[in-house]
């Protein structure tokens, strides 16, 4: 995942830059970073850490100047990554650069060892370094065509921005996987970011999308933007965005992503049981209550329980003093966590029939902890309902999934899923079904779903 | 408040008691410490910071021994209190002796001269200094009747855990303002903790309230626990610990937490608009939305919902990486932080009738505040409803409530308020709503709505 | 060991304490602390660590005031002691008070049992409680009087200071064991330290050395101090501080620490070398070279090169990122420590007969470190000399030496230490001439050399 | 200045490393750094501050294997360098390098410049960076083939330690300026360091230094090492090495750092007093001690002391609780910490003609300071002689001398500077006389005095 955000034109470019971060903080907890430009001099500070550990008062003080970029660093699991933080700065034959970027680039191997055979050294594991080489050895004058020549050699989902003495581009790959936004703050300058949560916290006004293989350039002093549309572009916005990353309070692609959760539950709620399990029998009729598991399975919760008229109920309480159990590194660790962050009330559960929501499985193993809370705590039948497709395949575009063998619907049915779980009954929206909610007229990525690997 | 967790007899007892702290770590976050007893020797480790900084996992281990006590410290608003981290070990006449405690002390002041006048000394400003020194000064030849001689000078609300050598002593005062539950773990070991949601994270099951005006006697090696009334009781829980503090899954005095917040929802919904306020109308006619003040609000407002059967929704997006308002020292911090923490969305809000459910107004500039996002998100009408009763009086039995003069509802009338913080109409639960919905079977602590000062 | 220092009636005098104790450092290096009072109002800042690392700018600002104390901490061997740090600050009958102390009480035991009979809790291990509680347990109106009664009831070797609301006490035990003297800042307040080295930091011109068993008082805005003799005195200042612990650069009692130990090596010189161990020939009349045991050995080694008329050379060369050996807390990170520290030049000693100088053996491990890294780097003949008798008992009055059992010379004849040291020679001072250089005018504690435990 | 050290073919190769590293860390106390090579992997940690604070066990530990590079930095006087930390680690062509480097290069910049017209991007300001840019771009099929190809296209002093997969490359420049010596480790192994005091503490044997222009390799698990003369060879060691920054007991080209001191302090006594200062008289005559400037002046004081039968004395007490004075940034900071650092005895100075004996005037102002303090201690005479000639030019060669514009020789004769620090007399050597107490046999780096910049 990751978050970017870029400020230009617009005064404590970096606080505003900080503020935009701390409003994406859910994108990413491993590492924090701002560069901005102050007299066409580029400073970096970046370090492990949330945004708000990483930056001081003092610290985010010496960052001065009007344009800006910074980057949240979501932890890949199982390596330590501590020189991996972002924004990378450099100097290249055009003068001082910055980069940050998120997203995942699928040649990145080739491309690499292409550089290095051609006198490349490589300092960390990140692709922006890749895109940095790109650039710098590029023999084309202005930065502007030099990152064009580089964007045409790299394949992959992402989303970039780039400082130079002057400037700030922002780019967004052809398929526009990951989101990007334009803003407009109070005092006229533009910030652009992964999510337009960040707009709402800085009081900025939304302008338009980034568009898939769209460049969007920002000048210093200059009150418009200049674009350049450099790949035909083929709109296959994550759905994951929707389902699991997104702050339910951000737009994208002009679609509310709470509204687009409360729409999965919905589709949960009109699905004919028959679809995907068996076990399930009609728990529509007989359930006493829909539950969510917080805090991404609310909204999904809600859209059921509105659209199958059973009452909702909060009956699993999440202590707030842990963080996300989707980033812990060691399944050891991630059962334990699971218990120390879920709290399911038996005084609500005693004798009930529920439904919980809950908006994916990945290895079942949370899953099958949380039917064993809610038995202990009670509850006569389990019903689960994920408000997404069972993940079967590794995401490569940016979302940091499993391989594929620990991936449990890579392997089971959804029936030996529900076993393996310990539910009553078990059932997934089908990948038509999460379309459809989403609004099929347009395409998204849904390669952890379907296997198609459309950037290859 | 504050929270306290006693283990005995129970394996790695500072672990379970970490755990517990981390359970309760709502109920303070300024500090928090453990006191283990091992071989007869008591071993404190204490320092400013949540649960999970004060401990590392090496820390911990040098905690050993079946017996622990543990304590989270909550931040009196504007004091530096760097000194005052619990548990207090110290040595007297007749050993080794830990204690922690919340709650506080009324007659504090007086005992504390009169200790003085005869040569103690005191190293805090923590009551729990008086306490000892009273034990301490007792020439009773046992630490039971030393404590009991303790406690029939001191006039408060509290609980306190106190560990010698062998025991630990766990008392109520005599009106059981804070809660203090007791259970049993699964290796037979006693737990005793303010809130039974420790319980659950460490499997434990509840055994019983300490009552109030009780103090209960573990000991070593013992399967069972020793009772002696010390006074009177005459029960009055804090009602706040309903309205506010408490987890929504914990169970006190025998009511779940959460239920009780929906059924003061539920008396919001059902009371007639006349009782607080001439400018509300009909909203429960013609309300579009309930949407709760995210976190403490969503039970209350889920009740509402329920009752007054208006959709809820979700329409304020809690950013968890800040800490609570409630907590924050200055004003000029807070306003900034309620920016920080809440968002609403304008996808859900806009053109749309509402009414917000919150857990109370004190100062009334969170309110305000929030009602000004609202409108800024597009709000047609704004609604506010309290799921208590109005704050006209400083709390002095343990919770840290402003001044009398920062105290909006001690100047101003409901009306008054609606206007100053901008709201459309704003209802409050009368004192007797309150005590119907929490069940009139019994008396609370009521202090901050009735100025009632029962303790003097 | 420890440090303690007073400022009186100057400004910033945290400031000036904390420069004060910087440049007694070498006294203690575990904890720092500093209590100043703004206001007559006491605030009090203490942590372990060097006094560099306890304080930043910014935690200075804070103590405010004219009126400061403060203490370095001597590590203890072998205990934890995180919460010992000084000044202990308190409140008690006669309001607030805070104290520094150095030395050692030998009846503390009694003292402390005494106390906790009749009430008292301790909540640390350090002295300075029980002498806090003596105060605060007397009925006499005055502070002054308070005191006096105090210290009538401890036994030992000790100075003290003690801030009140308007007031700086300084007190030095009947026998004077450590020292403590009196200077005036160059904006007229008075500096209490216990050794000069601090005035001359701090730009301070000498007074007078408080006198044993006296009790120097300084008022708020006063010019001059009251003093009063508490016990009838026998001064004994410890030999220890010339030999070993003083800077040299520190008067003591009217005698330069540097000239003293330039005697001692002079005494070494001079001694008839049949005195102490038969063993070491006629040294003087062939040894090439004399070098010292950098840094406490250098004053003495020169003396004693000037003596006998032999080439002083600096040949074994001190590591200065380590901190002193006698400090550490186990056997075997000390031998690593030896060569951590110190670094002979084979190119200064190869082929040479030696004579080395160093202030004591205390366990032997050092010095038979020290010599086979002599001998590794080619000395010849290796003649050591010991500027201080054998340590044949352990000290109780404020130095940390080990058990009896691990002091080499309780065991061993020089003799058989100069064998175990595998030196070519080994001689010690006697007590008598050590005594004798020093001055015979008057009385030294000579407790770890002659068992004479005149305090008890 | 800085240090490095590489370990080959030695079991816990980062842990000699980290003690080499250690026994250097007067050479730089910015940064510290190892890259230790397990299993063909190259694993670093790097971080500001010095080697005990930025390598814990724990930390030291994670690096294995049999060989490591490592590196302690400089603080360059007045910028901020946190990322410029050495090892530098890269993946290049032929797979992981790490390159340590001491020294400085002067065509830096035209070698930059033409690296990032051809397309490098450059990460931080390190001259090693250019080092790898030039390995990285060549296109010869050996590693040993591109070090050589790129020491032909850069110019300066400097010493580097280049780890592959399974060889480490020690190199010294063609005139050798730096020093960099071969040592055999207990085990066999091979240890490669800045300084000979390294090998001391490990207990390693000299086995030759590497010449200059000469280049070694050493390989995994090969007992012996290749030598490849790369640049004809003109030696000229930096004089500075003797004078002032290696330490006493390092061993350089052959000769005894500290007995080359004892000969300059000679040369001082042995000049007639014409030859640079008109003031001074005949202070041989007439002085009655010779006192150092410690801890630099004290083999140079020794020296004189001897060669003119005055009495030595330690008469300025050093407290090694601060750092070095010359590496401090700002000169307001500077002026305290001379006070806090030295500390004239005036009980050994008071009406005393005194020869105080420094290593070097830079800016004058710690010279007037400590003449300030010398004559505020009583001191009657103070003539001051410095053990080196006039620092007139900026050094460039990996000495961070402040600009021409601040050196006091530079701008005024030396009777000008006695008058502005307020001695007696002042006396330099002349560089004649430091070139022969050196030894004229060979020459050596005096750029700082002649101006020569030999290396363009």
């Amino acid at each position: 995942m990751c978050a970017i955000v870029g400020i230009i034109n617009s005064e404590h470019a970096a606080k505003s830059a900080y503020y935009g971060l701390f409003a994406m903080q859910h994108r990413g907890q491993e590492a924090s970073g701002i560069s901005a430009n102050f007299e066409h001099k580029i400073s970096t500070i970046k370090a492990k850490g949330l945004v708000t550990e990483v930056f001081s008062e003092e610290k985010l003080n010496t960052l001065k100047g009007a344009m800006a970029i910074g980057h949240n660093r979501y932890s890949t699991a199982g390596k330590e990554s501590g020189n991996d933080a972002q924004p990378v700065a450099a100097r290249y034959a055009l003068g001082e650069i910055s980069i940050v970027h998120n997203g995942n680039l699928v040649n990145k191997k080739e491309v690499r060892e292409s550089l290095v055979k051609n006198g490349a050294i490589f300092q960390s594991n990140m692709d922006t370094e890749n895109i940095l080489h790109l650039i710098a050895k590029s023999s084309a004058p202005k930065l502007k065509d030099r990152i064009i020549e580089a964007l045409k050699e790299i394949k992959g989902a992402y989303c970039l921005l780039i400082m130079s003495r002057k400037k700030v581009f922002a780019v967004r790959d052809a398929y526009g996987v990951r989101p990007l936004s334009i803003g407009r703050l109070k005092d006229g300058g533009y910030i652009v970011a992964s999510e337009t949560c960040a707009f709402d916290l800085l009081g900025a006004s939304f302008v338009r999308d980034v568009e898939p293989g769209e460049m969007i350039i920002f000048e210093e002093g200059k009150d418009s933007f200049e674009s350049i549309k450099i790949f035909e572009s083929e709109p296959r916005i994550c759905a994951f965005e929707y389902i699991y990353f997104a702050r339910p309070d951000s737009v994208i692609e002009g679609k509310s992503v709470y509204e687009m959760r409360k729409r999965l539950g919905s589709a949960l709620a009109n699905k004919s049981c028959e679809d995907t399990c068996d076990t399930c029998g009609n728990i529509k009729a007989k359930a006493d209550l829909v539950i969510p598991v917080p805090d991404s399975g609310v909204p999904a919760a809600l859209g059921y329980a509105q659209s199958a008229n059973i009452p909702f109920e909060m009956a699993i309480v999440r202590n707030h003093y842990v963080g996300r159990t989707f980033i812990e590194p060691t399944q050891e660790i991630r059962n334990l966590k699971v218990k120390l962050k879920l709290n399911p009330m038996s005084s609500v559960l005693a004798g009930k029939s529920i439904v919980v929501i809950d908006d994916s499985i990945v290895r079942g193993t949370t899953s099958k902890r949380i039917v064993e809370m809610l038995r202990h705590a009670g509850a006569k039948e389990i019903h689960m309902k994920i408000a997404a497709p069972q993940i079967r395949y590794a995401e490569v575009y940016g979302i940091d999934t499993p391989n594929r063998d620990e991936l449990i619907s890579a392997k089971k049915t959804c029936a030996q899923i529900c076993e393996y779980i310990g539910a009553d009954s078990l059932e997934f929206l089908s990948i038509d079904e999460l379309v459809k909610a989403l609004g099929d007229e347009r395409k998204y990525s849904l390669v952890s779903f379907d296997g198609n690997y459309f950037i290859k």
